[in-house]
């Protein structure tokens, strides 16, 4: 199952490697990660005796369909492409509502095989549910697939809620259901999109469910962001107060001294292959301080996959709080620097080498084009997030944004011009949320993107829920025996203002 | 000074006629309007004795400036252009509100000069006021100005609200004010893109004075929008209710019957160029039957510009209520068609023969391109409104629009795609606006605007404003002794939510 590119790739933006399709440095077993198979999207109608397991492959119950979308709705232009949706519509009764959920930075059968919330509620609301697919991913690219820079500029956040409002208009005609209520369901930057979505278009959606949405994360806040709250939270994770062992912030910081210390000399660079269990040895001091990121990186992507329960959605088989075991090969005192080393690449290893199969870290390989993200061309082209690590709140390598270094790169790779303060003008940060209303926000505290959330309620319709012991849109996913109590308590909360926002809107009708 | 091309052109957009650049159909008369002298704008700065009198150049009280704008908002590009914008802070005091004009379809400066309420306005409430062009328009016109189909792409309302979003946010930090009220104000389109620049940026702007504004004359509207309302109001202004003579309905109808009746035979078109002193006769029937748009075209421009004194407003030198003036001519029981069309004919030449001096009219010449108004190309790309006429609820022609032909000319003028739902989406009309606050809405009941305006209060904070006997926002204009009560009453209510929108925002800061 594919991962969540938008955070990992994110993650490492934050550090200034925006290198997308020239030689973005990843360690081989990043990239042996399944890719889903969508090829088997039928449109099969369930059988209504089913029982609500969701053990099956929920694709099965869902019809996929095309829309044709205007590719520039705020420009004039001939151009077109289809987009992709699913409608889900076992348990749907007439001018029942409609749980929509703003596809993001993936192929939109992700967010269709994870969303447990919609699914398991899907019954109760007599709901439909409808996974949209956000251009440029997933089966919903323009120009026939082609890529080019110039191919890559109808991608943006506004053209995607453009899509969005057209297709729930084109399914509440097509269902002719012009009363039912829309909710919009979305995480990390779905979530975004979620809130957003009922922000600009609220006659249009009822309410949204934003879970896990860094929607404060731009330049132009007031007060400013917090550059540095995204690593910290990272840190937090290897702590005992999230649960993991003692001794494994101190060791982290250790093996970076010891990787920097190696990172002079040959016989260093061969120390660290031997170590590290690199398939070749740096070759120089760049390449070798280069590990740093690459080994320090995975705890970024731990803490936003820090699920109770063994998962594959942040990224392949990652055992239950998978940031705890990652955390527990660096509990003990070591006696030298290679024991100390080996258990740093142990502890990176439960992301890396997940299936315990990579025989050695490839990690100077590059990602083939058709594996790039498009989340990089957002970034750049209006979701720059200026993120730091300062090695001192955190326990990460050093690393302080630069906008105009970053501004260079995106201009390289994309052909973009970085817009730092556009994302705040277009949406208006927590200044233009206290204009909406019927958004819940969700975020769990294992979650570094909830630094960004909104983590106080602004209004008695504009919801902050905390997920204590978190990880990332934990709430959206199905439920599970191990879930610790707060997930359960705001799915409750979340679905309560669900069934306000349905009542509401049958009282306008 | 100019007049107002979208309105004029506009309304003949509903009869079908788009012919932009190649052959718009147009007396010569109408060509004649004087150009607004645009070279003269200084930096000058006011004498602080200055009585407030208004009577001079109001362009020598104010700066001008120009900002750099990303040509494309919404998808990522490369292109920038220089947006004119004037500054006129002789009356403001730090931390005093802006008033902001949202620049529509014309050179800026005709705004400038001719919006009397924040002029008026301006030293009781100590602000500053701002006049923004609209791109595309003026001096702000992308590409060096040079003109192609392709060029016209970043022509767009949504790219407008970008651009005074953005120039909102440069002047508040440039004048170090960053808590000042906001205050857009705007007539027809213009009046539209204030409402929607409140809609879709509350945070930006804390209300909106919204004259004459048409924002729901899209289809896709529930209840769907009245198509003859235009026509219907037009007419009005041709009976005795609206001031005019009681023959004038009739006459305008028996007018062109014959009209109707001469455009089957050359003696008719003879006739023809004698009785309505054209400056050569009409060559086939077609030709004959166009003159019954281009004649009974200025009612609507007449309703337009139906002030109570003389004005160069919406056409140069009309008199004080000019559709009474051109009904006047109407006035009689005339004892035969020659006598008939020689009336017709001096009736339209309230408009088309201001001055008097037109020996003739040349009703076949065609607008140089350097004097098309680009509002055409709106209507084409998103601002599609279809309107009709009946001929039995109004005194014109009949014309219903056909959206299939319409489709073909604006593709084949401008090489854009109609989308006539867009507008409805992306805005929301009455249902989008009902999520917004602090928006006054006035119309006069001459205008035939008014048909699509928002014409009862919306909510506490969605205001309402009828003006009996007003004319195209006439509210916008300076005060006169001629004034109807009901447009001085407007002001004042206008005023009076200005208020506590302002103070509104003090309290939140």
């Amino acid at each position: 199952m594919e991962s969540v590119p938008l955070l990992r790739e994110q993650e490492r933006s934050s550090n200034g490697k925006i290198a997308p399709f020239v030689a973005m440095l990843a360690l081989a077993a990043c990239m042996c990660l399944g890719v889903f198979e969508t090829s088997t999207s039928t449109q099969k109608l369930p059988a209504t005796s089913e029982i609500e397991t969701f053990t099956g492959d929920l694709r099965q119950r869902c019809s996929v369909h095309y829309i044709e979308q205007t590719l520039d709705h705020f420009t004039a232009s001939h151009g077109t492409y289809q987009e992709r949706y699913f409608v889900c519509s076992e348990h749907w009764v007439q001018n029942g509502p409609i749980f929509f959920y703003t596809g993001n930075e993936g192929d939109v059968e992700m967010y269709l095989t994870n969303t447990g919330l919609m699914w398991e509620n899907a019954k109760e609301f007599n709901a439909m549910l409808v996974f949209a697919e956000h251009r440029y991913f997933g089966k919903s690219i323009p120009f026939n697939g082609t890529f080019s820079k110039e191919s890559m500029r109808f991608l943006s956040v506004e053209q995607a809620l453009g899509d969005y409002a057209i297709l729930v208009e084109h399914i509440k005609k097509q269902f002719n259901t012009k009363d039912s209520a829309v909710i919009a369901f979305g995480g990390s930057y779905g979530g975004m999109l979620a809130a957003w979505f009922r922000q600009k278009y609220p006659y249009i959606v009822d309410g949204s469910i934003a879970a896990s949405a860094p929607v404060l994360a731009f330049d132009g806040e007031t007060p400013p962001i917090d550059n540095e709250a995204f690593s910290r939270i990272v840190t937090f994770g290897a702590t005992p107060a999230a649960g993991s062992a003692a001794n494994c912030v101190p060791n982290v910081r250790k093996a970076q001294v010891v990787i920097r210390a190696a990172s002079n000399s040959s016989d260093g660079w061969q120390q660290l292959k031997s170590s590290l269990r690199l398939c070749y040895a740096p070759t120089n001091t760049e390449e070798a301080l280069s590990l740093l990121d690459l080994f320090t990186g995975v705890y970024g992507d731990l803490a936003m996959g820090n699920y109770p329960y063994p998962s594959s959605y942040i990224a392949d088989n990652l055992p239950g709080y998978p940031y705890r075991a990652a955390c527990e090969h660096l509990a003990p005192d070591f006696a030298d620097d290679a024991s100390l080393l080996q258990a740093f690449r142990d502890s990176a290893g439960v992301l890396y080498n997940a299936t315990g199969k990579v025989p050695c870290y490839d990690w100077n390989s590059t990602t083939p084009v058709e594996q790039i993200n498009f989340w990089e061309y957002l970034w750049c082209s209006e979701m720059y997030m200026p993120f730091d690590q300062n090695g001192v709140d955190d326990f990460l390598p050093v690393a302080i944004h630069n906008e105009t270094s970053d501004a260079e790169s995106c201009f390289k790779n994309w052909g973009v011009e970085l817009r730092p303060l556009w994302a705040n003008t277009v949406f208006g940060g927590v200044q233009g949320l206290q204009y909406s209303s019927n958004i819940v926000f969700s975020n769990g505290n294992y979650d570094p993107w909830s630094g960004y959330g909104v983590l106080h309620d602004l209004s008695d319709t504009l919801i902050a829920v905390e997920i204590d012991g978190g990880a990332h849109h934990l709430d959206l996913m199905f439920s599970n025996p191990l879930d610790p109590p707060s997930v359960t308590k705001a799915r409750k909360i979340e679905m309560k203002h669900v069934r306000r926002w349905i009542q509401e809107k049958k009282k306008h009708v």
